[in-house]
């Protein structure tokens, strides 16, 4: 249950303030070149601290290969790496440990469990998610080499918004800041595209593209909601309005439109496939709030840690990573589709 | 890649026109007493023709059970059925067999398979939902027995919605009637909440319980969008406004609000689970569209064929159809949890 | 887990005496032209009562198929299909219904879930094995196509056995008759070898090729053991005089000797893959037997039922089957391997 | 496919002279109490270097665990380790970097990756079976707490066998000292006995209990067939002589004799589960050989490397391993059988 994907797979280990995190990147078809110089970078893109509007944490987050990669090129075996954890003070959690911080998952893998790491979130921090751009950053090798290109924004923080990667960014950040000064946080959305994916991937009924698509993003912390194309807007429209056009064009069958954001019936039409993923707000706040103890008793909580104001601008990398995956893992699969 | 669930599954098979539709459910657990007639009542509520405003086809959808039940139990071994397939009319299909409709899947699965059964839309078609709603009948039963209650209603047709069950849904029907009248179709939304979840049920990181939901749903033909709890608004709010507080309660611990719609860190917190999901209007409209044979050549379309102008009024069963075996599924894993 | 298979899968449904066995073959690359009637055909070799040595039940075993072909072609959907169950003499049964009869599954089922269907074995009956010689059948025509050949032969029957296809089977038929007339049962071995099979296929460490065949031929009722090439007698033999040695041929990379069996390392060499399985006797005999009932009481049993004296002789189409439907699944993962 | 098991698992990585082996353990119930002093102290029993009849590397092996325990109790979240490769002397190897060592697996890799890790037999060395023994020693654990008890014994050496783990092994050890003054090497059998499995583990038809084994045991290296009970041995006798009679007993149902093995239709019986494992000789022997270069040259073999003439002996703790984690992945499965 810490193994995304079919053929492509990632399984994840680590707790927050364990002595590392990391993972196994299985399924890579052999003899793919790799740059490690590339992978570290798109672990780099992630790491927080690196702005005055995310995390203090100061993580270094230096990836280890230990495997499945020998003179540049996979092997075809299991590529295991691991993320030594730094810089991390349990001891900002001590006061937390019988404490159940609302909106996190304290209290539900209490549930589940019966026990739990507290310290820094143990599993269920968004630590975790930088085992996924690690494998992200070598599904998106080959990707690209496919000619197919992701792409992810954030589109909204609170309520400024933009339209694309080019729209200036400032009235979004405005919010960010806004909600530091008042020891708030604030919740957004990231719009991701994915070029160049030819028509064919993704099984019908089971393994819908779009199905595989929106298990990946609702696994990533703090996900509330994802939809495709035209999504929840369509709720309001018209079928005249909404079909895609088939025309012929050179390069093969197109559609006019792309209100159905790239998919039909699970399996992709050539067109961008796009999709926007919705995240709340950032569950710790700097003041204080009421919840109870492991004990059932009514407490006051006064965060400390670091956290971002706004998991939606960190979590742009995140769906990005998702995205290679999925879509490689789709590719795959689809190898055996045809006699 | 027609099966869903781990330990729950549901394998199915069947095109729209062929002989019959079926499936195998298996991993029931072995001595639930089961009613079939109440499986056949679901299978009633679903079928198209008893309503002025859904699909004219007169389907009989008589489920003949084959294997897994004895004397009223269930034998712990796969649950074999099919639904004969009556009333096709295949020769509504003939002009359109070179012809790929907009905004269906004709082009998407000759691009993956190279062929395809033309007729009534063939795998593609909305009637391989009869199948689901067989298998999520019987997984309601043992969620009932647990005291697990799954219902959905239409939240939103075109411009009108409601907020409950209990609201009036004339205007949403006064909606389909509309654009009936103008040969044209809408989309909707499916709201649907599962109460009595026990705190703990779903798997973090790779198996978390929305995610396991959200690709149930995304499955169900011309899904656009879900959403949990206060979904996409989450991206406009504030943490202040919308984390849940967690407060003691003779039952155990519960939140004040439910913003989170019952899962926190992917794991159910004991709250009622609610999800909205977001549908497409139905493709298929009475109008002349233009669009291309699968020579590439530009073609006029006019659709014969039967079809409902609003997907999502059907789609309420199917969607709970889809939580139940989820949830039973989750239900299941989770069993493996605790030493 | 009633599904074999990962890319190529079959799953399966059925009680001996209920209405119909059947299955859903899930994977089949499309466009495959199918022969239906070379599918009835194998069905008809497995058949019981067409010989005086094997069991009495008339059983027709007639296949219908129900989706997933159109035109004499695969689709890329699934294949649904069912054998009804004919001639069930359930109240030969009667009798045993809460009698645990010895080397029989009855005692382990109810162990397990705590309620069995007692008439003619339910689920463990052989009669399960049909369906896998259909999806055999189907994967069969498609290694046809590809050149590899799969055949298996009885190769000893108690004290007799035969080094081919081409020995005389009369020795064997012979211990069949003797175990007849004194109303006992016997073992016995089958060989299958698979040629033309590509050096390449197989997964290394979890999914080596001998481990998903050995998987698939203890999944077979009765399978005691299996071995590959020289098997147990490696155990006594030495490195000198067991090593393949690689040559040059004009058709490639070769080895002088087979002692392995075709695979090395879990990954086909090219060679011919050979296997030996072991089937213990059957059962059910026709003499009187202690054993216990479902209250823990000494009862005596006397067999009436319909048997075969020797299971394995009906077992060699299974074993083709199992292999066929094994080999084709892990040629359809081969595909994912390679950039 | 470097996974083993379907809610127990564990996933591997690692090339023998890489920086090092690992795996993740995923599905352990959460809570139970583990000793890490004991998972080390049976990776202590398979290292090779500790007698002077294994191969001479001399190999750390220290386990270090990166997540999923805290205080002494497993958390339910993966547990991630690793193995540091210490001592490896790749330039033993270099000789052989373009020549595929007979009845090894370097052609099988090369004809299915394209490329490989030449280097100590890279994936395909036994160091690979390091992390099988600690996901073993893991699954013990739970085992013993449940009072299930897994142990083998190396019970044939060429033509030296023993019947139980308290018969001399002198004999056995003579023929490996033998083979080593001659250049040779040689095959042996490991057996294997589960005691205090309760009736009822194991999955019909496609997830037998022994089928999940002989899965397991042919993934070893080496390994070239598995039998069950009586095994092979069962092919030449009679149903009379070897039906397992049920008794009641005041621990419940048991039978009288034990040919089956402890598994009846895949289901265990409460009977010890016993099973052989017969591995071939060493392939790498001191002598010279002939073979083929990558180009299919024929060219001269002269092995350096380290090896131990019987793979058969420290393959006890890796057969005793593969049990363990098959029957708590059986026994986790078992959880969701029942009503």
């Amino acid at each position: 249950m810490n193994t995304f994907g079919t053929l492509f797979r990632l399984t994840t280990f680590g707790e927050s303030h364990g002595p590392a995190m990391g993972g196994i990147i299985d399924g890579v078809p052999a003899g793919m070149e790799i740059s490690l110089h590339n992978v570290q970078s798109e672990l780099d893109r992630r790491r927080p601290g690196n702005s005055a509007l995310t995390s203090a944490r100061q993580e270094s987050d230096i990836v280890q290969f230990l495997s499945g990669i020998y003179q540049g090129r996979t092997l075809g075996t299991p590529i295991g790496f691991i993320i030594p954890n730094n810089d991390a003070r349990s001891s900002d959690y001590e006061p937390m440990r019988h404490i159940y911080r609302p909106s996190h998952a304290d209290f539900t893998y209490d549930a589940k469990y019966g026990l739990r790491d507290w310290r820094g979130g143990g599993r269920a921090s968004a630590r975790e998610t930088a085992c996924r751009v690690v494998g992200g950053a070598v599904a998106r090798q080959y990707l690209c080499a496919a000619g197919i290109e992701v792409t992810a924004f954030i589109s909204r923080i609170g309520s400024a918004s933009r339209q694309s990667a080019s729209d200036p960014i400032e009235p979004l950040l405005a919010q960010v800041e806004e909600v530091r000064r008042e020891q708030d946080s604030v919740g957004g959305e990231v719009t991701c595209t994915c070029t160049g994916v030819p028509a064919g991937i993704g099984e019908p009924v089971a393994g819908k593209l779009h199905a595989m698509l929106a298990a990946a993003m609702t696994s990533i912390p703090g996900v509330k909601g994802v939809e495709f194309g035209d999504g929840f807007a369509l709720s309001s429209r018209r079928g005249s309005e909404t079909v895609d056009i088939y025309v012929g064009s050179p390069g093969g069958i197109r559609t006019l439109t792309n209100h159905s954001g790239g998919i039909q019936g699970g399996i992709s039409t050539g067109m961008p496939i796009d999709m926007r993923i919705a995240f709340k707000p950032t569950p710790t706040i700097a003041r204080k709030l009421m919840t109870v103890d492991d004990a059932g008793r009514s407490v006051s909580l006064e965060s400390r840690g670091r956290h971002d104001p706004c998991i939606a601008m960190r979590a742009v990398h995140v769906v990005e990573a998702m995205a290679c995956m999925t879509l490689l893992d789709a590719i795959l699969l689809h190898r055996a589709a045809r006699w």
